[in-house]
């Protein structure tokens, strides 16, 4: 099952994706209907239909308690970074002004803030449970699918200190969708290819079975520190490819088209806008 | 003004603090006062009243948008880190679940998952108003007032991979409050001794005045990343003292009490208990 939040009339609203047709569900979002335990429900409800073409996505949890992302979490990646493989996962964390939808356009800061705009597709999970102290299998069944994710970087931000938050964390930066993909239709997440496409060059291009961590692992170790809650997204880290690490480095400039792709699950599509003149 | 969050009947209150009374006002915590801009109203708001000594008080804010925390903010604790003085503020996040009341108990992690649990006594801006791209001014008028937070920090996770955010939210571990001090009555939150006690050892003692970058210049810094929200708690970073700076390093123990005061706010009373049997 696929299912989307979308905008209509100016509110959100849950839907079940049925080839090209939206079924709008009886949920204000994909959040909401995942802490209502609506997940079984929502496979067989019938309500008012919409064409998936015509839909306006929101991120597809507009409003998730956590996100928490994954750093240095595919070999190829962390060692264009130039770090050692890590024995643990490394977490920073998103606020929620940061997501935008899978369509949305990324507008960029003013360059006088920060210039270095750059691109992480990525893989993640979205949890349907709560989970606290999991073992494999109950963090196996605490994650209702995965999404996609692009944890676009404010690089100069990002380093300017030791702690990565403040250039992960712009506001409308990241754009999360275009559905939510249960696990019974995709697994464990694994073995997806994965690409990053500027202005129709390939940036990125990986497969998920290079996640040193895999999402049952992370949810796991994730589960020691916090309960999980229903809507939560984690972000598991972005293959190599990045932008800062290209010699010479590139950004994201005005113009520019990203689109990521999760095979089986979908993409986003984000034109990058000038800055808005204050 | 003093703003507390009481729980009453299982449920949270805004309340207003006169001496030894707590007048309870029509909204259901000190954030939801904020976002309905109802801090005016409140200064002779009328309602039923208890007495302050009998409340269960909540974190203060208890569902914050946003907690920001500030790391390597004080002169004296950046030394003890043996890190340089940084030239733009250090931020990692907690989540909302790490967030206790400022008298309840600290319940320690099953030691297997971390015995390294340390303090780190802070004062807090609490947001007021929305706030983006803010200069001086604006980023004054934005604090609505100050609080008190002990980012109590497990180390073993803090620093087993580069980013400090798994040892900072731990469920349950982040006592805030007891109040907000609007800023009419504490001013800018510089000039504030700020103490940390275990067990009646003082272990952290200075002033807000020690603050590399003051609450003004943190609010006009993070507004450049994102709007600031009515709520959003930020914790402006400890002075030295923490134990696993100390020679040979100390942590938190069952049976410890962790009290923190900053002057003219009031103190955090947090029990430290032992861990809660599987």
């Amino acid at each position: 099952m696929k299912l989307v939040t979308v905008r209509v009339d100016g509110v959100h609203r849950a839907g079940r994706v049925d080839d090209d047709v939206v079924t709008l569900l009886d949920f204000d979002d994909v959040g909401a209907l995942l802490a209502a335990g609506g997940l079984d429900a929502a496979r067989s409800a019938s309500g008012p239909t919409v064409a998936y073409a015509e839909c306006d996505l929101a991120p597809v949890v507009p409003n998730p308690d956590k996100i928490v992302c994954v750093g240095l979490n595919y070999a190829d990646h962390i060692a264009e970074t130039g770090r050692d493989t890590p024995s643990h996962p490394t977490y920073f964390a998103k606020y929620r002004r940061a997501l935008i939808g899978p369509n949305d356009p990324i507008v960029l800061p003013d360059p006088a803030i920060s210039a270095d705009v750059d691109w992480e597709g990525e893989l993640a999970i979205v949890i349907g449970r709560s989970v606290r102290l999991a073992g494999d299998r109950e963090a196996a069944a605490a994650i209702a699918g995965f999404t996609v994710v692009n944890d676009v970087s404010m690089r100069d931000w990002q380093m300017r200190t030791s702690q990565f938050l403040a250039g992960k964390t712009f506001e409308g930066s990241t754009p999360v969708g275009p559905c939510v993909v249960t696990t019974d239709e995709i697994g464990d997440g694994l073995g997806l290819d994965i690409t990053t496409e500027l202005s129709g060059v390939v940036k990125q291009s990986s497969n998920t079975r290079e996640l040193v961590f895999s999402p049952i692992d992370i949810v796991v170790d994730l589960s020691k520190i916090m309960t999980l809650d229903p809507g939560d997204i984690v972000a598991t880290g972005t293959p190599s490819g990045v932008g800062r690490a290209r010699t010479p480095p590139e950004f994201m400039a005005a113009g520019d088209t990203l689109v990521t792709t999760v095979a089986g699950i979908g993409e986003l599509r984000n034109e990058i806008l000038a800055p808005r003149s204050a």
